[in-house]
């Protein structure tokens, strides 16, 4: 049984990788033409290194292995974001605005749900240099826009702030467990169990961190949180923010949700999440994270976005096939090898036939190479219209 | 200091990421026009199935993990290819011939050399299910093939075939360790070395091991390994067989190396190695390694080579990087929106400039996005010969 994979783990055989290369493609084009530069941060990192300025988390979840050059702990990454940031704060060392973008493996330790990969392949854009809304405009606007290149165009995208929850546990004077305990509460939506930590605390904020889990829906969200809410610098200025981009993203599907806490421990600002028909999961989610950079050395504005395109080609809709060409081998410098040559330069797959080799299974071949008055011509195997030169 | 990365760990910033991502789809397009399906193996299975059938080597470089959903050693792969003949030998399970490539990052405990990554990008195609020479002639001809359209000709091919070493062990009767120690001395061409454990063995045997470390060269090498070497059929076959691929590869610069024995762990008959000017190790090698896929329940035959991107990338040519285009930030369904969505459509990289950015340091724009009288015209920056519509 030496052929079975670990649970959550898996091999993409050549239907579902030609999907996952042609996204990747896809995708990575995309951000190109929106002027984000590629970058490849390794697999492996000092643990520290990796780990800076995230969460407990990300922690639990990446793998850990001795270094055998220097005896100190390396951590195979488990998210790519903050290695985008200490390339940017520290080897690109731009003034200004800096676009970067992604495409590769992860590892998790455990599953982050019942279905998922241990190896997602993650996929993201990411945005430094500019603390302005236009920065998480031009971002959400970039995942909208991928997600539909992808053909799994958001349903949804829910927009929230965790600046509302952070100016309500400052203004509190909560500790750090309680703010864990509510921060894990409210992530789960649970009320009941909410209404005993918060018992605690001094109006308005104890009916403000209840009102937080019922502040989703339309445009009218931000008038309801403006009323539950207390006018709190921070807030105001939060709420401001996320009617901002609902003003000037008229085109997208925005609703709110201002409990959305989902990686509050790096994001500082606008989050957000996109969401695809019976997909109870986001399909892409991203956000502020002003505070990375610090970490290695230079603190920038951050704003980004990722997505898991094992994922996202599961959901697309598979590319048809191209059928391929059955030719004889060729010898050098033959008329055969010039047409070969030919067809391939075209972008048409062609199998050269080994001697005896009964049919290939691979790469349907539904045309072949024959030679006709000295000429070589493409014609269907079949005799039905599938051939054509 | 947390910016820092392990020894022999690197990022690829931008320049290089480009580089390493236009050569690998140049020549996984090069082995799909081919016939070459791609898969996606996973970065960790269990350990025991991912070093079935494999030598100590690749033990040592293996970096080991707990599976904490099983309990179970987990490896991160250090080798691509005994993934791929376990997914041609059960997963695939097709009775003729499989075709099949892969890029991917692979790790290594420690570097391969003082100059080589511990992550290197992977790349290779495999073939199974064959196995007459036409096979190995075909890969020779694609790895040929791809290092030519990487634009990293080969200078020279050195064939060999490890049936030549194993005949004569056999035929001395070597133990186990024995064999072990000439393989290493041959590998290093360490002849003084060689000959004191050579100095047990019987005429012609003796002389035969001894002469190997000589039979390198042009074709002349094939005649002169006949003279020198006993006519065990196993011998007369591998000589056979080189002397068919050298026939039938007139237009590749092929030279011979009886004492090529890298691999010989997991390969079984020709060997080939590809060399480039100033490079000391080779840039690409493969062989054949019909033993693979038993392990995995299914003997298959199987031949292929593989390369690493990140040292291609290095030796390529940059392509020249085409330069961008700045545009004022658009609002949804204006002109301005359809002029930038029709010019990156074009595949021009376009920033649409953040109210209040300087400059971009990014993609370098050599031009701009204007309006004149109602129209959105490319225009240049600087007033040189840069600008373009």
């Amino acid at each position: 049984m030496n052929w079975l994979l670990p649970e959550h783990i898996a091999d993409a055989l050549p239907a579902e990788a030609a999907q996952i290369e042609r996204l990747r493609r896809t995708l990575l084009d995309l951000f190109r033409v929106h002027g984000y530069e590629l970058v490849m941060p390794p697999l492996l990192e000092y643990l520290d290194s990796l780990l800076t300025g995230s969460g407990h988390d990300l922690r639990l979840r990446t793998f850990k292995l001795v270094d055998q050059l220097s005896g100190r702990t390396l951590g195979v990454r488990a998210d790519i974001t903050p290695q985008v940031a200490r390339i940017d704060a520290h080897l690109l060392n731009r003034q200004g605005v800096a676009r970067l973008c992604y495409c590769a493996s992860v590892l998790h330790t455990l599953p982050a749900s019942l279905t998922a990969s241990r190896e997602p392949i993650q996929l993201g854009a990411e945005l430094y240099g500019y603390a302005g809304v236009a920065a998480d405009r031009e971002v959400i606007r970039l995942m909208a826009a991928a997600l539909a290149a992808a053909g799994v165009p958001a349903a949804r995208i829910d927009l929230g702030h965790v600046g509302v929850f952070r100016a309500l546990a400052a203004a509190s004077g909560l500790d750090a467990e309680l703010e864990g305990a509510l921060l894990q509460l409210l992530q789960a939506k649970d009320v009941p169990s909410l209404r005993e930590p918060c018992g605690k605390l001094d109006e308005p904020l104890r009916s403000a961190l209840l009102a937080l889990p019922d502040l989703y829906g339309g445009v009218e969200t931000l008038a309801a949180a403006a009323e539950a809410l207390p006018p709190l610098p921070a807030i105001t200025a939060a709420l401001e923010t996320l009617r901002q981009l609902q003003a000037s993203l008229p085109d997208l599907p925005l609703s709110f949700d201002l409990a959305d806490l989902r990686g509050y421990h790096y994001h500082n600002g606008v989050v957000f999440a996109a969401y695809y028909p019976d997909c109870s999961s986001a399909i892409a989610r991203g956000g502020r994270y002003d505070g990375v950079g610090r970490a290695f050395g230079r603190a920038r504005p951050a704003t980004g976005f990722s997505m898991d395109l094992r994922e996202l080609a599961r959901l697309a809709e598979s590319a048809t096939q191209s059928g391929a060409i059955l030719a004889p081998a060729a010898a050098a410098q033959t008329t055969l090898a010039a047409a070969i040559a030919a067809l391939r330069a075209q972008g048409e797959i062609v199998v050269e036939r080994l001697p005896a080799e009964t049919c290939s299974e691979g790469p349907r071949c539904d045309r072949q190479l024959v030679e006709r008055d000295g000429q070589w011509l493409v014609e269907a195997i079949t005799g039905t219209d599938h051939g054509n030169g």
